[in-house]
């Protein structure tokens, strides 16, 4: 079941002058940020309710968002949904046709497991699903 | 103050197509269906917690949803961010150098105030502020 728009993905090209620009726009200061070496990129949080923001700047050429930004420019990369069960919603998806890009969860961002649907069967929109790791 | 993301506007090509593989997707129906003339566009809308997804397919060639998906095809149009005071936000991000593209709030769908800010000015992300219009 999906539970929560957990977060929106914003590639960036310049994490510092973004986190800048955010602030600005949110009023906020971003409350953590994090580099995940196995996907190529810096991030940092938002939280606007129950929904953060999260920006992305790639840290070397050959990664999904140094890709996306080349092709597109930047702006919104991905949207994640919480689920209560992800390898039930991954089971549930592929049973409804869907192409997912893992075929076990991986392990993402914030302490969460995360499986991303091809954007292809979704009209443009690369959709994630998460869901946080339990101790 | 942005008090939540309220929706996420995703450009379709095909509303009855889209709505279908959403269903699919959510594991849910739209809660409902609407038409903004003003804007050209027919709407759908699914609610995830507190957030929507508003699905968009425009009904005129002249229209802004129409011009995006000629441009850069299906997909995430604009995020949407509660505020709790349209006005005192609107004057907060004049402030801060943001673009507006109202002088004063607009009445969208959904029975909301709206206004969106110059997407130039947030690194390619359109972003719409709304607040729900009191009796």
């Amino acid at each position: 079941m999906f539970t929560n728009v957990e977060h929106i993905g914003i590639a960036v090209r310049n994490l510092a002058v973004s986190n800048e620009l955010f602030t600005r726009l949110f009023n906020q200061l971003p409350y953590r940020q994090e580099e995940v070496e196995s996907e190529g990129v810096v991030t940092s949080f938002f939280k606007i309710n129950e929904t953060k923001v999260e920006l992305l700047e790639a840290t070397r050429p050959d990664c999904p968002i140094a890709g996306f930004i080349e092709k597109r420019g930047e702006g919104v990369h991905h949207i994640a949904f919480e689920v209560d069960d992800i390898e039930a919603e991954m089971a549930r998806l592929r049973e409804e046709g869907f192409r997912l890009l893992s075929e076990v969860p991986k392990r993402g961002a914030d302490n969460k497991w995360v499986c991303f649907l091809h954007p292809k069967d979704t009209q443009g929109v690369l959709i994630e699903l998460c869901q946080e790791i339990r101790p």
